[in-house]
């Protein structure tokens, strides 16, 4: 399934928001969505706290962002949502929440009508495929247009200049996910046939990576497959996690290309030391010819992500228990 | 094991960092730490994001905070820290970083010297006990701490009075900690009994219990019991992990008395539906005599933590598997 449209629109839709950045003070960023949509959100943060010291970022499950309430959101806010549909009924109610407060309201979603849109200043439609497939437009894949607003919007107000690597490197992303499944349709195979039994899965990253794995554990093991999981904290591992650790405990350690690396790298030791079942996933063994070594760090989670989304196909089938297959969501009421 | 001497220092050590709080700008908070003593300061978080439009908040594990390296820490920062035995080196380290930022550092640990203290500018000594057991000082437990820092930077940047009713309610933490202990520990043996062979156990809360959940997983189960465990966000649920959800899939469930409940009584509803093995630990069904209406909400994951700590001992008694046992922790290098 590829949704054209957003192809014409997306870029534009960007240019009018960053006209609106252009319009207003913002001190503070506040990324708001559920489940897999708010996990898209964290390599932006990421960016957001290592690249600016007056413009900061929080990042809220939506039904928590409106009780919580927090009393720094303002009209110098700029409040970004996602829900795939745009009809996730809490992240609705948090766009008109935000706009309550007079913040600037700005919303992702794959299809161009929704509710969400309707409480929001402005939406902008990313482009999406089903997991295994090729992103035909990577470049406006919902992670990409998160880094364009976060990159934008501080390459607007303080002159950032990897919004133009950003930009650059977006246009090679898709012959990297290319090669990515090219070298690696055995390896994810091979992976589900291994673990595909398995009870419990863990998954665990840090800095850029830590969302894929939230969203991998959640999203993909636990709604999905109904597999148990929990996304680990690469530094918190060794703080009271680690102790589950054991030769028949599956991981699945995601290693990126940002600052954080050595924590991923002390994690990967000490679970080679004292355990078995390890799916690594590092982006230094994928070729990302083209995309600029300055943004390397920010990219590589969608690359390991595209390798994650192949795996999940793969354990899918060889499960026999489609990623489509739900047993409560949309399902029963809730 | 009560440590007599932080009663006498204590509060003396928290004059001296008011009186330091007067003396600068401070518009960010971080709090930093590893693990359990992380999880602690979710409450305070929580405190500062409802009560102030000013002084914001972030929680880092150590070496995240390290490597992230926000470009908002500077000198108007505060980082708060806290070690048991003050000698967590991550923990250390990200102190040394903080003043290298020029931050005012505050550092939290059980004992009077260690390395912890030497990199921060003040410390407080805390009171602790083991698990099961009466807290002889709760007004300054590590969670009491805590909250007044975050309610004292208030109280002296913004005249905010939650911290005098603080005060007045932790002097009578101590009597709610004795009923919940009296009428609660046929309960927790119950309890005990009952999940004594599971082998994965989740937990779940919103607002300011999450860190509740958090610490329970990742030190009770995850560390001290090496049963597998994850803190699910009770408005997360619904965006996945719900599918995990089974009858013979045990939760506890935390329901504090903070503005997020609704978020919890709706993962009630469903768990009630769709599960069975449940552990619900409602603040509501305790006697909070003496607590201040307006910092209930503050303070109602500490006495669910009272209960959580009660069923820990119980679960280890019944499982024969102390709560000391470690087979990495301080044993091997990592």
């Amino acid at each position: 399934m590829v949704n054209a449209a957003p192809y014409m629109n997306a870029n534009a839709q960007l240019e009018q928001i960053f006209e609106a950045f252009k319009q207003r003070t913002i001190t503070r960023v506040f990324y708001v969505a559920c489940g897999g949509s708010s996990a898209l959100m964290y390599p932006s943060k990421y960016f957001l706290d290592r690249e600016s010291s007056t413009i900061t970022a929080e990042i809220y499950s939506s039904n928590e962002f409106i009780h919580r309430n927090p009393q720094s959101l303002s009209e110098q806010s700029l409040v970004i949502l996602c829900s795939h549909k745009g009809k996730t009924p809490e992240t609705t109610a948090a766009a008109k929440f935000a706009k309550s407060k007079g913040a600037l309201v700005v919303s992702l979603m794959y299809v161009e009508t929704a509710p969400l849109a309707d409480e929001s200043d402005f939406i902008v439609n990313y482009s999406w495929i089903s997991a295994g497939n090729m992103e035909p437009h990577p470049e406006i894949m919902n992670y990409a247009v998160l880094y364009k607003l976060a990159m934008g919007l501080l390459y607007v107000k303080e002159g950032n200049n990897k919004y133009e690597k950003l930009l650059s490197s977006l246009d090679n992303l898709g012959s990297v996910f290319e090669k990515v499944m090219q070298q690696n349709t055995g390896l994810v195979d091979a992976y589900a046939q291994k673990y595909k039994d398995e009870k419990i899965i863990y998954t665990m990253a840090s800095g850029a990576n830590y969302g894929m794995a939230y969203s991998f554990a959640i999203c993909i093991l636990m709604e999905m497959q109904r597999i148990h999981s929990h996304a680990i904290h690469a530094g918190e591992f060794f703080h009271g996690p680690f102790e589950i650790l054991d030769k028949d405990v599956p991981f699945i350690l995601l290693m990126g290309l940002d600052e954080t690396r050595p924590l991923e790298e002390r994690a990967l030791t000490f679970l080679k030391q004292y355990g078995e079942k390890l799916i690594i996933v590092d982006a230094k063994n994928f070729d990302l010819t083209g995309i600029d070594e300055e943004v390397q760090g920010y990219l590589a989670p969608l690359v390991n992500n595209f390798f994650l989304r192949m795996f999940a196909l793969a354990l899918s089938k060889a499960r026999n228990h489609p990623l489509e297959t739900r047993r409560y969501m949309f399902k029963v009421p809730y």
